[in-house]
């Protein structure tokens, strides 16, 4: 993905770059290179959110995902199904960060 | 958001941490700091996303990209509006530039 220039790239755009290019990281590994099979996922999922997910050793875990994910049922996991799965972790990690915050500054509540 | 811990974490995790920070930046602005209003929405795009929005200093504009996201019509997009906006960005740009890298190694094709 040497068309990917991060050079000048925004927070968020910076965020973008690094989702894509963790996808395609796994994706070219075996079979369509533009897919994740499931010894893909596995490894993904392993490498990338195990501090997450704890689990994705266990077969049975994966093949969880991977049936939560890949909604046209074709054994593949692909970019969007990829997004969908990292955008609903994030909105789980925003929503525990905020109760830590939350919790951890009751006393503070300037702006509020 | 000093309970993350950017230290040993994956390419995946930063890209998660980089969206959480780059919104909470924004939503503390003004009113509710947990969304952004459309002013902080409008900041957003602006500063995070010109490259790719190009017109976001365009009031039509923003106003469409809020009338898009703001599913429970509350004025305010929430942190789960603001992650499938940028999802379906990173869709747009990884669709772009598979396009591009196929358009650029047509000749090139090893694994397929």
């Amino acid at each position: 993905m040497s068309s990917i220039n991060s050079e000048n790239a925004s927070t968020l755009e910076s965020a973008m770059q690094l989702m894509i290019q963790t996808f395609h990281k796994y994706s070219g590994n075996e079979g369509d290179k533009y897919t994740l099979s499931r010894a893909e996922l596995k490894e993904m999922l392993t490498q990338e959110l195990g501090s997450y997910l704890g689990n994705a050793q266990d077969q049975d875990a994966v093949d969880k995902v991977m049936g939560d994910l890949d909604s046209n049922n074709d054994g593949e996991v692909d970019f969007t199904e990829f997004i969908i799965l990292v955008g609903a972790l994030t909105v789980a990690c925003n929503d525990f960060f905020l109760e830590y915050h939350k919790d951890g500054t009751k006393k503070n509540t300037k702006k509020e």
